[in-house]
């Protein structure tokens, strides 16, 4: 997909290309990364992109399968306007943004899904086993946790749901940040990101 | 580009999936996807990488952008190999690599560059000066470093050649790894990443 | 205490001022220091040490607080003579170690604890609840991990034991490290360190 | 040296356990563990503490090292009497706060170091270089570096006074803070020590 504000065919969109609202959570450009790498998305993948706050990865999915389809779900109705003015801004046309509330909301999805990303949503674990009933086969889903607490269910419910190839990454970066006349060193805040297939 | 091993549209190629040589170094996967990001690939780039090694960013350039062309150097025939089997492993068709030792070999290269990317090579900030003479306006230069001696050369370098956004991140991943029947926590070695443009 | 080997008050040891064994665990100094941090020893504390591997605890401890006393359990009759070797060339005095299996032994120690160190031992939960029943009031236990598993059980153990302010810490240090005529930076084993009191 | 807020043997204060004003650096517990290991104080060491900010260095080491002098440099005057504060209130007598600016007072300080502590001053490597003509044989110099430009200047800096032992350690800790509800994981800034001794 062809957009003039990030005409690239390799992901990493800057953070502050991004519209955004106080308080709505945003994944990290060097956390993304790492996110869309664990989703091994396919030519024409069906991705479902639980609490996608922002909208960083229905923009950065839109652009990198083009003839994927993204659907987003969002609970809240600002927040899913956002997601919808983010992606208009930059040229992405296939991402639907659905306005509810995960596990509830799922069976009236529109796709079944090759790959989900949970980015946010309690409780994490009901949500993950919920997906997972409608995940197709070979599908993967990739889950962010930022405490012990969603590391822990997340890592629980991919065993007891017997994922295959379950894989955890634990992102520290660190960014030169220009402060003033000082370049200093600031911490990217750490994620876990969890992964696992479905046979 | 179709690949049988990688049909995915996202970057992130497990380090297993590559033929290896021993001592050859490898971009492991992780800090790989923070460099694809940072080279800022256009549909039809044509890319250097100097001190290519197993070839890990030729593969994966070659297949995020198959109507661009990577023209990867490398000094050894053996490595030369290495990337030219892992290439033909993959399927990938537009890494043409080249044999020789950078800067001298760089005035021969076959195409002027809109992106490089350095892996390696002695000295660092000779070769990025030269490589800056052949880089395109609006082209990119990212670069690795392991060690002080080389952030700092690249860092001096990029200054004095003026360059744009110049952006330094330094990625310090754990991936849960298996170990018998214990799962640790295990630090991918940190490496700085460097990059900047050309007006 | 006056150690000839090491004659300063504060801790940190270089690692390789240790007598090692082939596979047996040492506490690296970066994450001793840390270690050291939480367990907050006072002039006469009484300490256990479980899974005292190297020895490094019980040195460093013995030397910063020569009038606590320690006891080191350790399963391993060979280990526990290179835990001895270590305390007596550190010169070391007040370091006891006790051939044992915790949490089975634990109610055979000498002292009760003002201070538990839990370095390793399985099931690391139940060495936990074991070695509270012994802690003395206001004392503190600290346990580190370093894979989820241990993450987990720890965690959960320190909650269902009510203890307070508990606190978990990890640690991730890079150090410069020369390897031949390059210095690389080397990520040292990422651990986590947990602890807590007891009211 | 008994103090009633801190009556430890072992360093690792709590950072809310100091006074603060805004805006004045502190070297965060962790971090401060690593440097008090690498500054390794001898009972009767004299030490200078220069840029000492919040005070926390001479407080740690005013109890670590109760036989032992603290001579802590800064030039603001407020700021000066923040450190004082916080001494009196941990109760350490050994530190003297004199209010000058580095390199320039350094000569008229009332006692020459076997320690130095850099925390902070412009130019750094003119401080490190005018610091090292004072510093006693066998002296240690310890000295942080939040951004590049620092860890060259300092790095080059130790380089060029042919410092023995260098040792370049970056702290990468992450801590699991409490955010109303949550536990999140949350990153303390990087921070780089180095350090070296005089012949």
């Amino acid at each position: 997909m062809t957009s003039k504000i990030w005409p690239y065919v390799t992901p990493g969109i800057p953070d502050d290309l991004f519209e955004r609202l106080p308080g709505i959570r945003l994944s990290k450009r060097e956390v993304r990364l790492l996110l869309l790498g664990a989703l091994r998305l396919q030519p024409t993948s069906v991705l479902w992109d639980i609490g996608a706050g922002t909208g960083t990865i229905p923009v950065e999915t839109g652009l990198l399968c083009p003839h994927g389809k993204i659907i987003a779900v969002e609970k809240d109705e600002e927040v899913a306007n956002l997601i919808r003015r983010n992606c208009h801004h930059f040229g992405v046309q296939n991402v639907e943004v659905i306005e509810g509330s995960a596990p509830e909301c799922l069976k009236n999805l529109p796709q079944l899904p090759d790959r989900v990303c949970i980015e946010g949503g309690h409780p994490i674990k009901e949500i993950l086993k919920e997906v997972w009933r409608y995940l197709q086969p070979s599908g993967r889903v990739v889950a962010t946790a930022s405490n012990l607490k969603s590391l822990y269910a997340i890592s629980e419910g991919l065993a007891e749901l017997q994922a295959r190839n379950i894989d955890v990454v634990q992102s520290a970066i660190n960014r030169l940040e220009t402060r003033g006349s000082n370049q200093t060193f600031a911490a990217v805040s750490p994620i876990f990101i969890l992964s696992g297939e479905k046979i």
